[in-house]
């Protein structure tokens, strides 16, 4: 039996009722053998009301001492957790994630994990103990300030740390059963995923499935860490992220476009610059911009050229929230670039398609349109990989858009509703 | 101007706009010229609803996690307070005790203080920033594991940062104007004292004043660092504490009793060892079984011994809250000493007057307990030091008896009510 880590987000450890309930499970796996680690993040909505207090009395409140406040919440829910695992009769010892030994770069909110030097956490280990370390933390390498991870955080230092300590599997305990092939809350017949390629979780996390990020998927794909994703409120097993699928079926299979699910997201707006003179290094000047702004953006599409103008339209889509950054950064270019104008839309969602084999399998891309088709939904943007197709479409589409993919790949289970445990967000 | 220590309680940081009224007043004495380092208690009643927590999962919370836990609170209030005070155009950086070199021996829950190193808090005023310091907590020099100093801590946090950083006054923060002749919930005519010594200050402490405790007092006499205790919702000067009245008249006063107030105490609880045969070695035998129960006592009073029997009555006093422990450890060794039976009673209440040349004066003695005669109160146990008498009397007798002392020795003030913001304890 091998090293587990086991990582415990808030609404696992909402209550004294739910850190009790953490901790047998924590005791379970120890008492089947395993060095036992845990990453646990806050508890509830105690991130939410620690950023209330910081907006009552500043309101821009400064980095550094934003991290520090909000670094209070996981050391709650760890000390709790801590004690409630020896009120059970076992050994446990909690560590802020500076004591664990994440080391960050200084962006303070959304600090990226340089290195792991998890000494103590060995020694915790070495000693019999069950060791607890707080999610979403750790500790600037040059100025020695306390950072926080940003979103996600909690999932990338337990694979972090999975990684750092050769752990055989790193379980991220959420409260759904897993990864569906859709949202179970628009598919009602969507399917529990037994086994996913880190690829295709990448590309499913980037097109809007929240159950992971895609930042915890890529680090635990470098390090080549199995993800177990599974439920602490049932004891199902759930869905493993790893290079290869312990449970593949002899031969066959290897050419066929293996799909993974349907992904949406309509939290992203749809940018339009109209009239760009078609010539070499408008595009670049145009993205220079969006990048100084530092704006993340998603899909880029350009179209070619009417041949009677000269000109063509570049349309791009990135969050909702960076809308108003973007479009001050190219109003500023406006006269440099010599576009037209501005086309600005948010009532837009985005569908994709996500799966192994798919460009080398050009029915999958016509079966795909096809059922957009047949449900009447006129797609405004496309854009491909190697693993992906993804179309915009008004967001009002988006349900019925998704539900139609969905049905027409095969993925609907047989029976009436997917079995899912509490909501499916996190 | 030098360098400030200011030190505020949980009350004064209770909400949102207490944090901002604190920070005001912090920037004020940045502008007034001063280094400024602040020690903050955590907010409210975040403390009792952590330690509440802490009951809902586990019936004995461990030491290490338990003190991991309530830091949680300081950290929040801290971040709080430097976020406020740069939205007023100030730098200001927080540090837990560990970052501030708050150094203790491993003594979970009640940990003590052994060295201050507070080299990123000098550098941060080096580098002009307002330095805020989470009170009561530290990090043990053996394990490198989070620890907190028990009741008090966030006051003895602030002396300490004071002698190690060499600031001309550590200025506590209180809900109270300062130190009074008598609590003003008793005595109406309770005036506010202006300078008091240490040794005064130390044996209000420990017989019942609230305001300081004996602990941080004791920290201060030995570095020699004045204390300010003062409100922080009024802008008025409160009590000095110190080796030296700054305000002293030339000349006279040094041979006359200087009576500094009148301390009470119901928190205590009597135990009479009765019949206990007066020979060499018996008190010895009682109170080593006291002390390897871990029981603090205040008061040791023995009579002497009736002749006819060659037997005494050992009395003392002790918190209520240990009561129970000390009558088990003395049941343990009744047949080792020979005593007859014990005595437990929790109905008492402890009046003490303190002041200077008291021993010297005669006169002091005895208009004490005239004074308590002439209220009617019966006086149960006597025990006096070089600056203090007290009596255990009835515990319903003690606001009746801290009245007619406080009046006898010519303390009443001028006017019907003494002026108190808030509550008095904290």
């Amino acid at each position: 039996m091998g090293l587990v880590v086991q990582k415990y987000g808030g609404s696992s450890v909402a209550d004294a009722e739910g850190i009790k309930r953490v901790a047998r499970r924590i005791v379970d796996a120890k008492k089947a053998g395993h060095e036992v680690v845990v990453v646990v993040s806050a508890m509830g909505d105690t991130t939410d009301e620690l950023i209330e207090l910081a907006e009552q009395v500043s309101p821009l409140p400064a980095g550094r001492e934003f991290d520090m406040l909000l670094t209070a919440g996981e050391r709650i829910s760890m000390a709790l957790l801590a004690m409630a695992i020896k009120s059970l009769g076992h050994e446990a010892q909690s560590f802020t994630g500076s004591q664990a030994g994440v080391i960050t770069d200084s962006v303070h909110n959304k600090a990226r994990i340089i290195d792991v030097t998890p000494g103590r956490i060995r020694t915790a280990l070495d000693e019999g103990n069950i060791a607890i370390v707080a999610g979403f933390q750790g500790v600037s390498q040059s100025s020695k300030d306390i950072t926080t991870l940003g979103r996600g955080g909690s999932d990338t230092t337990a694979v972090a740390l999975a990684a750092a300590l050769k752990a055989e599997v790193c379980e991220i305990y959420t409260d759904v059963d897993g990864v569906f092939t859709a949202d179970p809350r628009v598919v009602k017949k969507a399917r529990k995923i037994d086994w996913i390629a880190y690829e295709d979780m990448l590309e499913l996390a980037s097109s809007g499935s929240k159950v992971l990020l895609d930042r915890c998927v890529e680090y635990a794909r470098r390090y080549n860490i199995p993800i177990h994703v599974r439920s602490s409120f049932s004891g199902l097993p759930g869905t493993i992220v790893s290079n290869d699928n312990p449970n593949k079926p002899e031969g066959g299979e290897m050419e066929q476009a293996i799909i993974s699910g349907v992904a949406h997201d309509t939290s992203e707006a749809k940018v339009t610059v109209v009239g760009v003179p078609d010539k070499p290094g408008e595009a670049a000047r145009i993205f220079r911009a969006i990048a100084d702004a530092e704006v993340n953006i998603d899909m880029v599409v350009q179209n070619v050229s009417a041949a009677s103008t000269g000109l063509t339209d570049i349309s791009f889509t990135l969050p909702k929230t960076e809308g108003q950054k973007a479009i001050d950064a190219l109003g500023r270019v406006k006269e440099g670039i010599g576009y037209e104008s501005l086309r600005y839309d948010d009532a837009i969602g985005k569908i994709s398609l996500v799966g192994a084999g798919m460009r080398s399998n050009p029915g999958v891309t016509a079966t795909f349109f096809e059922a957009l088709s047949a449900a009447g939904v006129n797609i405004e943007l496309i854009s491909t990989s190697e693993i992906r197709i993804s179309v915009v479409t008004r967001a009002d589409d988006v349900p019925e858009a998704v539900r139609a993919v969905h049905s027409a790949f095969g993925l609907d289970s047989e029976s009436d509703e997917a079995v899912v445990y509490g909501g499916t967000g996190r």
